[in-house]
């Protein structure tokens, strides 16, 4: 398992129009958590996060999960993603936990569930397909 | 089906944030198509377009679809999305074309093909679903 | 939570055509298990269990899941299933570990993870949706 | 494109379980159908096709899809379906459309419709993806 500080780094310069909106608060073998912090942009009309956010999360969250599991050097691809919207998101930061399931020989397989931080039960949980070289 | 202005005074009070993104180009009862103006914010090192971008614009553009059949009174939400990353877009502006399928009492199931602007391909293929009431 | 044996007569009820290929082998609020017991009729080419026999199973275990939670009474369908083929299978009994990820007025969404007997990988992964009124 | 003998041939070697059930009704390079002989076995109470049986169809229709592209010498899996059940079928034969969107280096996906035979609506529509090397 690669350091945090090098999946920082790489995130920062992958991905340098999020930075700031990610955190890793946990990350072990075991169990990594990324807090999405919440503001104005990610919100819709009536105080709820929006869908596209959550997709966002989920997407950054599982690509950190792949990378702790596999480093930085390979070509990894999102191919499907199916998440399910299970109940609307107050209007506060989001705590993804991203789960590996099948590290195959071409396909990574697994979730993430999504929640609002300090409640919990989940309000969306997302399954993911990434193909990597 | 309602007219194209009202639908668009709509998305710009519901999605000011993303106002100017997203444009009707077609709108009639057999063929609705949304383009989304692609700028630096949604590229990826690489030059292409995020899958949040696509996420987002297969979202909306379904929603579109929902309001074209059903009005803008009623409260829709997205219980589900299922999409397929096909080939990697180029950095170009991105089309959607909505199909709404099943038009039921409670829920709405559709999808959605986006593609590079100019590109018979498409890039992506979302199933949706959404539930009102 | 009703009792298993109301679910056994429920099932030999409305499954008469499966009657025999499925036995619940632990019923708690915390741990529901459901044993496939593979034959002949559910094999493919090359000793492997075919892709409908885990569909099938996935969907009654979750069904069983559910009746457990909100009892036999109920109206329920199927809406959607997602399901990822992990790995392939052994000629071998499988087990199916079903879980309720959310109870909502009209839909109810979980996951059940499949597994051959005695292996601790799982084979499959299936996300579904029921709705009922 | 391969000959509609060669697949019959293929698929009663490989499906031998379920050889009768299924019938190529259409086969060409644009339009394939395959119809699903429903008798006793595939009902549930209440007089409707179960959603297994619905899932079978859609997995054998989207391989011979594939079969008439890429011959029947390679190794295909299903690794993904996502399916929707869109509204009970009536106790009568079902048609499946298979459709091929993306032929990949590695993976396959496409989706199929399925119909009570006679009625425009479809009853499912699933999403498939196969790999195959």
């Amino acid at each position: 398992m690669i350091v945090r500080d090098e999946i920082n780094n790489f995130l920062e310069a992958e991905f340098p129009q999020i930075n700031g909106d990610y955190e890793i608060i946990n990350f072990s073998s075991e169990n990594i958590s990324i807090l999405n912090h919440i503001s104005q942009k990610h919100l819709r009309p009536g105080g709820t996060v929006s869908g596209p956010t959550m997709f966002a999360l989920a997407d950054v969250s599982f690509y950190i999960a792949i990378l702790a599991n596999i480093g930085t050097h390979r070509s990894v691809v999102t191919t499907n993603c199916n998440i399910d919207f299970l109940k609307k998101p107050s209007p506060v930061n989001l705590i993804a936990k991203p789960r590996i399931i099948k590290l195959g020989k071409s396909l990574i397989v697994g979730d993430v569930f999504i929640y609002s931080e300090g409640i919990n039960e989940p309000v969306a949980r997302a399954n993911l397909t990434y193909s990597y070289r």
